[in-house]
This record gives C-alpha cells, structure tokens and sequence, in this order.
C-alpha cells in the first residue's frame, strides 16, 4: 500500500491531463519558439510572406496554405505578417508541377519570403516546409530551397472495413464514420488531410484491399464524396478498393468476367458515376486472385486481363489501377517467396499505360527483414509501385517501438542491378528505370482513432517517415527521425537527439529478438503476435516450419539451387553474393540457407550460438530504449513519458518471451546449450506453446 | 464550387482543430470565471479549505480531492488557496457514510470553506461539488450545504466486449484496451473515474452482460486488477459480468448446475481468486436464461438458485450479485411484457440477501417510452436495482439528440401503489420500501474511445444526468441539464438558457417521431435504426406487428383483460387509470389499447390524424431544435457547433424517414388520408423497406 501511495503522489504530482499532450496534433505541434533570439530572428524575418502561382487566383488550396501559416506562425512566434497571393510566371524548372520554391528576397519594407510553384498544390507544400523549418528551429539562412516529390502518387491504404473495423489496425476504429456520413464529418477528416498534405502526400485508398462491394453502392459513394470534398483543399484524391466480384454482388450480373461485355459496361457506368460525384477521384486499388479474394482467374484470364478492365474503364477520367501483386496458393508446390514473380514476370508489357503493379517490399508479407521483392528488377515494361506497410502487423502492432524508415531504405535502396549496377528499386519506382508515366509509392496506414491517431505515441514517426520518404526516398533515415522528434518532442536537443537514437535502432532490436539472421514468418498464427516457431497451420505455406525448417542437421530456408531456387528470380550478381553463405549478409542467412547448427559465422560463433546471441541481443536492445527513455523524465510531458514507459515495459516482457519461446523451440533440434550471457528461459517450450491470445487488436478472425 | 469555395472559406476562418473544444474535458473544463468581479469573490471567498476526515489521515482518495481542487481552482480562478486535511469527529448525520457537508467558517485569516465527510471519499464528491459551485458561477453564499447519495451502489454497465467492440456502443471502441492491459494503462482510464466521482458514481461493470467467460481468466484478472488500481482512488469499485456457463467454458467441469459440489467450489475458488487480486471488487451481473445465454434453467433450477450461487460464493467478501431480470422467451406464449414478471414474482423472497434484481426501467426493452416495470410494484422481499440505459440504442444512437433525464424521471417518479400512494419506483430502489440493505442503481454506458467519449457532443448529458440522478432522483430534468449544460458550454445563459431548453424537448420529440402515442417496438430489425413497423422477424417476439396489431379496424396493443391482460400486473388504481382509454393517458394509450382508427383523442382529432400529427411535430420538433441551435452561431465555439448542427440535419432526416415509413405503413390499415399539415411522404413505402443498412455502430451482427 506504501508503494501504491507512493505512485498515486507521484501520478498527482504531475498536471492533469487537461494539459497533458495528447497527440492529437502529431507533428504539426506548432509550439512557441523558446528561445527570444532565435523568436526576433524569425519574426524579423518573416514579415512579408507571398505566394505566387502562374495565375495568382485565390483558391481553396491556397486558403489552406494561407490558413496554415497565419495559425502556424501566430502559435509558434505570436507574429502575423502579411500573407498575400500573387500571380508569377516563372518557378525553377526543378520544382516540377507538384514542388515548390522558397526564396528570400529584399523588398523595400524588409524581407520577403516567396513559396512559388506551378500549381497551388506546390505552394501548401512551401507553407507546410517553411513551418517545419521553424519548427526544427534553424536559421533563415537555410529557408530558400527547391525540392519536388520524386514518385508522382504518394498515398495511403487503409485497410478499413465498412463497420470500422481495421485489419492490422491498433490504434482503434477507422477514422472514417461511415455511419453519420456524408452529413457528419469529423473534424479529424480535415486534420487528417492536414497531417497527409504537410508530408506532400496525395492520395489515400479509404477501404480495405479485402473489399466490400458495398462502397460502390450510390449511398456509399456519397460518403466517399463527402470524404473527398473534405480532403481536396489538402491536394488529396480518394481512390477505393475495388471488389472484383462486384458486378454480381451489387450489379446484378450473373459474371464478373473481365471480357464479358456487360460487365465491361458495368464497370463503365460505375467509373462514370463516381467521376460525377468525385471529379478527382483517384482510381481503384485491387487485390484479387490473392488469399480468397476473386478475380479473374476464376474466368479463365489472367491478371493483365482484370488489371486492364478497371483500366479501361479510368482511362477517360484519368484514373489508375493499383494491381497487387501479393499472391500465392496454398496448392502451388513453387516456394511461397517465388510464385508472383512467376506469374507477373509472364505478364511483363501486358498492362495498360495506367496500371501499375503494386508490389509489397519483399516478396513475402512485410517480415520484420526481407530481401527486396524481385519483380522490381524483373518486369522492365511495366510501371512498378512499392507497398510498405506503416502498420506494424509483424512488428508489434502499437505496442513496440519499430522505427520503420530504416527498413523502408534498405529495399529502396537495394540494387536490383536490372540495368547494371545503381539500379535501385527507388529508381524502378520512381520511373526512371521504366516505362514513363505516373509513379505510385503506397503505405498501408497505421491510424485509428485513438487520440492520438497511432496508439504508441513513437508510431507516428512511421506515418511521418513514410510520407517523407514518399516525396524524397533520398532522406536519410536519420534527417527523418531527427525532424520528427523535434517536430513532436520539441527542438530541445536533449530531447530530440536521444529520441532519434531511440528510433533509428529499434528496427533491428525487433528483427534480433523476433526474427535474426533472416529467419521470417515464424510468428504466431492468426493475430501475428508473439513467437510461434511450432505453428502448423492448415496449410503449409502458414506453418512455420515451411519457413525455418529446422531439423536435426540445421536451420534456414534453402533457397539456392539445391533448395526452391528463389536465388535465381534475382540478377546474377545478387544470386552469387547472397548464393554463398560466405558472402551473403548475415542478416539474409537464413532466408537463404540451411545451415548446421555449427555453421561458423563472421563473429567465430557457431550458428547455434549467433541465435542465441542475437536473441539476447534484442532483449538487451529493448532494455537499452528503456534506459534512453527513462532518461528523459521531466524533459518529456508526463502523458506521453508515462505511457511509452509502461509500453516499454511491455515490449522488454514481449521481447523475452520471443527469445525464450524461439530459442527453447529451436533447442529441441540444435540439442546445445545456451551460450554465456543468454538468459534462461522463464517458462518451459509447453507453457509457450500453450498460450493462446485471443480478442487481439486488429486480427479479422476475432471480430 | 463557387458554394464550395464560400464554405471553405467559413471552415477556414475559424480557428483550427489545435484550438478547437474537442470534448474530453467532458463537464470538467474548469475555464477560466469570466467575470472579474466574480472571480475576486471566488479568490477572496476560498483562501483556506480544510478537508476534514475522522482520522485526518492522508490517502489516495484525499490527494485525488486536493489535485482536483488545485487544478480548478487554478484553472478557473488562477488561486492556489492552501488545502489542509483535519480530523474531525463531527459531520452532520445527513451526510451518511458517503455524503459530505461543506460549511464556510470565519477563521482569523478569512473565510474557512471546510469539507467534511465520515470516510474520504466524501471529501471527494464535496470537492467535486464546490468546483461544480463555480463552474456554475453561483455565489459562495449557496456553498454551504449537506449532500448524501440517496441510492448505495451507483454503476455504471458497460456492454464492452474483449474485442474492443461495444453493443449498442455509437462511440467507438472500448475504453478498454484489454491487449495492452495489464502494462499500459491508458490516461483516459484515470480521467474516467474522475468522471465518475465527479458525480459520485461508485462502481462500473466492465463487460457485457452477454459476458465471455475469459474475463474470468488469471490473464485478464490480472488486466481488470489494474484497472480497479486506476479506479480505487476515486472510489470506483469494479465489477465483471459473469458467465453462468464459465465452470464448464474456462473451469473445466462438465456441468454449471447451481447445486453441483464441483460448480459451488469452483465459484468460491474463483470468486477468492479474485479479492486476492481486487480487494475491493463490486460483484458479478448476470444475464441468465435469456437471448441465448445459458442459465439455471438448464439444470431445472430457477433463477434464485442460479442467483444464490454467486451470492453465497461472494458473501464472505461484501460482494453483491446483479440479476437481471430482462428475461423473456420465443415459446412463451404469454405476452413479452408479461413473462418477467410471472417468472420472478415466483421467486419474491427467495434470494439471498446480497442479491439485487436488475430491472429495466420498462418490462420490454428501454423503448422510447415504456410504462415502468410492474415487478417494481411486486416484490416486497427482495432488493430491486434498476437498469437505466444510457446509451440510445432506440433513440438514435449517438446521431440523434435525446436527453433522457426525463424518461428516467418519468419511472423514477411512477407510482407503483405498492404501498399505498407514493410507492415511487424511486423509493423501491432506493431502499425505503424494501428490505434493507445495498441499493442499486444502474446505467448501460454511451462511452467509447472517440476523443469526446460519447460521440454526439450533447450526449454526454445523459452521462452526467444518470449520474446526478443515481446520487439524487430528486434532482429535476431541468437543474441537472442547465448544470451540465454551465459545465460544458460556459455560464454565459445566452448558451446555456437554449441549450438547457433543447435538451428538455428532445425526448419527447424523439418519441413523436419514432413511436408516439404508446407505440413500441416498430424499429427496423437488429440494428434498431431507424422505422421497421413492417418488420416480420424469425420469431414473433420479434416481430413489429406483435407490438403494434395494426389491421383494418385500428391500432395498438390490447393488453386489457380482452388481450394479455399484462394491466393485471401494476396495482388496481393504475390497470383502473390504463384500462380506461378515457384515463388513460395519450403518451402510453397504444401501449395498453388496440383502438379504432376513428377512436376520437383529447385533442378532439381521430386516432388517425392525432397519429399523423405527432409524427409532423416530432419532425418539426427537431426543425426546432436546429433553429435554436442556429442561433448559437459565434456563441459556441466552431468544432462543436459544427457538429451538432450536422447531427441535427441528419436526425431531421431520420425524423422525416421514421414519420414518413410509418405513416405509409399504417396508412395501408387506416385507408385514411393525411390530415392537413403532415407533409407528404418523399418516397412511396416500398422504398423504405427496401433500404438495408448494413455496418451499422453498436450491432454485434455486423461484427
């Protein structure tokens, strides 16, 4: 009781949580500038703003923008200059269509700060770049600047069921009320477009790519258009995902045969009505053929074929077809990791100018570490998006801390070497290495509607750094961490540097206490929660051992020749590096190799031992986020300390319970014992295998 | 767009969300007095406030009162008054062991306001009653005061279930994240019980009543134990609804016979299990035999042997059982209304003495307007609790505005002539005309996880009204919403006046265009959204036709002793007044009478038209309301003028669906024209029964 009293005062000690920081604004926090020079040097600076388009004609857009600094600059510096439109033929060429220029010029007055750009769209990004500038708190020196996205469609996937439910989702219900709309909008409809537009991303797909037919129904399209309208001011297009089955489901058909005429028209007609009420609508997201979803298999066609349907159908509008290509059979006897490359790689030139294949990072389902997906580098006519998933379905949902940027560089940055070397898979999807036209980077999103949109207070700096990288997949992982924490966290370096340490190791703590040395989907079944290396499911290709196969001789997937050959879907100078367990990272071991248990390793550990290790490794790495965090008492508002403590602690309990269950499991076939400095386990590998969790966040099976 | 460009524009000049009210403070804003004479006052009048205790020892629930205090009065006035803790024998009789009393003293500095009370959380409720003094702008010379709860145990029902999704619940998710649980404990968890306290509630059931026997598993004892932890300081004690099937679900065994050694065992273990963990634990609330969910009947036992079970399992502890007595059944051929009372009255005075039957307000199920219940007028040996649904599952959900104060009021006020005249269901409940004992009152919760807990921004009202009620039901409609109306919107009367008159008319209004005159359960199926007089469900119970008998010769249901007789229930002076069409009143006349379309109404009109037109005034009512709430425009700040006056729109839609759905409907019946002023219906009937809605909030059949 002593103990309890002794919390209680302490909780009391601190503000109530009516001034306690909810999360709500993100990083659009707008806080007072604390130090009084650095405020006049802003001030003094920033007394004239123009915003100047070839037209000069007001419009909702620059609203917004007008909007966002008068709000912006009054918080941040209590200060309020003159922010007037003006109409200017001339932006740098670099700034493309969708980018911006600051300059800095001397009028006769003082200072004047200019955010020009081609369409007005650009000068909201200018307005929302200068603010963040402030509030990174650096001089105006660094204000004049030009920058332009380098992928043209930059958007969001939400995989939001119509009853609010949201797979993968843990941060609540969806955002979008479809109940009360279109009457009703919620104010986090704009807010939320405020958070997409300061990162300069354009679009989001509101519904889950498990779709529901029902949202192309006229009451639902209405909802979409209220939604849409909301959003426009902030530049972002609504698209959908499209039930490929829908003509029977909502049209009457008897087929959904992507050649039979009537539902060619069908889909026609639907296109039509929703440009009516949707005049920028986006296009359709569509996942089909993929995991019991239908599509154009069951008519005998192919994928080309149900891509080109819906394509045909936007092309008039100008709207695009976002084609998954994440599928695979339970029936197909061709390794899980090789089974879209074959049936893509044989579909290569068959898609229309406005499809584009939208391929997940690796060629599994977003593991905590996958080699890139190779069809990046293997499908050289058509137009290739990346889909990287914000959420953190095999990260930890909401509740560990996992800094994705770092993983998201490491596939951008991965040389496909499809046309020598330097042929990176940003540069496939930016469209410099393939057929021109639209570019198209999709995050599948982590929002809910928690107060604080993401649930783990950290989580937002997935959402910021998607969007970041979305625009410029040259920021570095570190420039991105750093501008969030100070964004979310206040520009105190006290602050800011610890908490972008904290970030950018947490990826590779998750991948070393969950899934090191390229193990992968060895998670629990369903939910996806927490260890389950035993799991066999219904079918192989869920069960883990499909996977690790472990055996009495070793443990890995053998991939090389003598296994599934997914080697060889990769150019031959990636095959051979990574085709050598000498040569092949470490970090891809065993989603390449089966390798004994006393495969000797860079370190001069046998296999057995690294395991073992690196488990450890990532307990201690959680208990490592502990101390940092546990520093920052008293800089930190309370609310947010408090709750990324407890969600610490939770993670450091998660995180032994991997080490523990995985090692224990394993040791069943490496028969050694754990290496010095490798905790013993808390429980034996039944009481492991025994727990079941039922009701988890975001899983479709418990609701 | 020229619209569209003038509406964004008038979005855009308000400020932004950041500054918005987004309603978490709920009644608990604590804003600044505006006044400045009123403010000297209140600072010159609370320098010294002394909490006065028999012990004067310090506590959790003390330091809970003097944060509160601090904080408001710091908020409110900018004062920092000293806040001692005394022992004091003394405190008027009146204030019982929960009360307190609030006196203001001249000592040698100033005025001394002292708050005493006989246990801690007392001083509690009278902190919380001083600061509501102020947020009310009342002058300190009312302050003085003695206040005692006149109901024991005041609870709040949560249908929560484990998976975050509520029943009935329009709010979002659970407040509950049980995943997260027992590490994170979510702010909002401490800030609900300050809700709660705030109006002296003292306990909160956490999960639906049709309860998952998991809660009662180690893991999630663990997670409720830390919740009652968060609670305790605000006196909130928790209880859990228990599956009567969890001996065979979770324990193991084969039966759950309430008779069985094995099952009374595994209860008593279960039951010491848990005070081990929740030392203060409330009880359990049971629905049994009813909806599906298993029960005594199975074992032919009756439901006070089920009942007597829990009891005698948690006596030792001071636990309570809640028994529901919503019990009814599809092959009873006895009117719906009718069968929990047959049942239960069987039972009068064989139920322990720690059990409580739960009874809804209403014998069928929390209709827009029910008669109360006759079991409050037929069980003199047993403790009855009433069961007031707070959330409006048949009154719109969160979309549409109905205060409830006077519905509750309206039961709370009956007469059951039980004991003569004056046998109020209020003096049932709270205990004087019954055994002694605990009281009981009880209310299903409108709160989820959106940012102002209870969806639509005036639905916390009903919140708050339960609350104040369930301390005081001789509180009136009228004081309870001008206080909450202060609370949440500012003294300024220009706001609060015609908010407190909204909230006063909309129950009514809503009853007008739902189901006026008596009508009851004409809702459209599962859901219960919107009008469904034509619904024919699977069973006739739930079927709208058992309810409302329209044929050619009139409407309504026969329930005199030519029909179910179910007047036989309440005492001779009452099925004297209902029996009687010429007594009995228009608001419950279709409730107790089929009559004939001509019957000839009060008002002088035919049945017919007096139908029609209180369908017309329900819709005008709501017009009304928009009317009022119009006027508000600059007087309530943007984000939730906006809001509600979306709402409005939408529910004066609904309202024009309802009167026109069922109009057409009846219509087929009366072959009867429309009187003069009842707008013609927009659609033809056909129509309205064609509309699905699917993914409705709060309904477990589309989860």
């Amino acid at each position: 009781m002593k103990c309890f009293l002794l919390v209680l005062a302490c909780a009391l000690a601190a503000p109530l949580a009516v001034r306690g920081e909810d999360g709500y604004r993100l990083w659009l926090r707008y806080e007072p500038v604390a130090s009084p020079d650095l405020r006049r040097h802003y001030v003094e600076g920033l007394t004239r703003i123009v915003l100047a388009t070839p037209t000069g004609a007001e419009s909702p857009v620059l609203a917004a923008a007008r909007m966002e600094l008068r709000e912006g600059l009054d918080r941040m510096l209590g200060a309020n200059p003159t922010v007037r439109v003006e109409a200017r033929a001339e932006v740098d060429p670099a700034a493309g269509s969708d980018g911006y220029q600051v300059t800095v010029t001397k009028g006769e007055g003082g200072p004047v700060v200019t955010i020009a750009a081609a369409r007005d769209i650009g000068v909201l990004y200018g307005a929302f770049a200068l603010l963040r500038h402030l509030q990174m708190n650096l001089p105006l020196s660094g204000l004049a600047t030009v920058s332009a996205p380098r992928i043209s469609q930059r958007i969001m996937n939400h995989w939001d069921n119509l009853n609010r439910f949201v797979e993968r989702g843990y941060a609540g219900f969806s955002l979008w009320d479809w109940y009360q709309l279109p009457e009703v909008r919620d104010r986090r409809y704009r807010d939320y477009a405020r958070a997409l537009a300061s990162l300069g991303l354009n679009g989001t797909v509101l519904n889950n790519v498990n779709a529901n037919a029902l949202i192309l129904t006229p009451d639902y399209l209405k909802k979409v258009a209220a939604l849409a309208d909301e959003f426009r001011p902030y530049g972002i297009r609504v698209y959908l995902s499209a039930r490929f089955s829908a003509p029977i489901e909502i049209g009457g058909l008897k087929t959904a045969d992507p050649q039979d005429p009537a539902v060619i028209a069908w889909w026609r007609a639907k296109v039509e009505e929703i440009y009516t009420l949707i005049p920028d609508f986006g296009g359709f997201l569509v996942k089909a053929n993929s995991e019991g979803q239908p599509g154009p298999h069951e008519y005998g066609r192919t994928h080309a074929d149900g891509a080109n349907l819906f394509a045909d159908a936007l092309a008039p509008h100008g709207g695009l077809v976002l084609w998954r290509a994440f599928v695979y059979a339970a029936d197909n006897s061709l390794d899980r990791v090789r089974q879209a490359y074959r049936q893509f790689t044989a579909l290569d030139g068959q898609f229309r100018d406005n499809v584009l294949l939208q391929i997940k990072n690796g060629p599994l389902d977003f593991m905590p570490r996958e080699p890139f997906h190779p069809l990046f580098g293997a499908m050289p006519r058509t137009r290739l998006a990346i889909e990287l998933q914000i959420t953190q379905e095999y990260l930890g949902g909401a509740t560990h801390l996992a800094y994705l940027a770092p993983m998201w560089k490491e596939v951008l940055d991965s040389d496909t070497f499809a046309k020598g070397p330097n042929s990176t898979v940003a540069r496939v999807v930016d469209g410099r290495l393939r057929p021109p036209g639209p570019s198209v980077i999709s995050g599948v999103a982590n929002t809910g509607n928690e107060r604080n949109w993401t649930g783990h207070p950290l989580a937002a700096a997935n959402w910021y750094a998607f969007g970041r990288l979305a625009w410029d997949h040259q920021l570095t992982s570190q420039q991105i961490a750093e501008e969030w924490a100070r964004m979310t966290f206040g520009a105190n370096p006290r602050v800011s540097v610890p908490i972008t340490r904290m970030l950018l190791g947490s990826r590779e703590i998750v991948v070393n206490y969950s899934m090191p040395l390229g193990l992968h989907h060895i998670m629990a079944e369903g939910h996806h929660f927490g260890p389950g290396p035993w799991v066999v499911a219904g079918r192989p290709d869920w069960s883990s051992n499909y996977y690790h196969q472990a055996d009495e001789r070793g443990l890995g997937a053998a991939r090389g020749p003598a296994g599934s050959n997914a080697l060889a879907d990769y150019a031959p100078e990636l095959a051979a590096r990574w085709g050598n367990p000498a040569t092949c990272p470490d970090e891809l071991l065993l989603w390449f190799h089966h390798l004994p248990w006393d495969h000797r390793m860079r370190s001069g550990r046998i296999l057995w031992d690294e395991l073992a290790v690196r488990y450890q490794q990532g307990v201690e790495g959680v208990r490592g986020l502990q101390q940092d965090w546990d520093a920052l008492l008293g800089l930190v508002d309370d609310e947010r300390f408090q709750r990324v403590k407890s969600l610490l602690r939770r993670q450091e309990s998660d995180a032994r319970d991997w080490r523990d269950a995985c090692l224990l499991y394993f040791q069943q076939y490496s028969h050694r014992p754990l290496p010095e400095g490798v905790e013993s386990p808390a429980h034996d590998l039944a009481t492991y295998q025994a727990r079941k969790l039922r009701y988890a966040p975001g899983h479709p099976g418990d609701y």
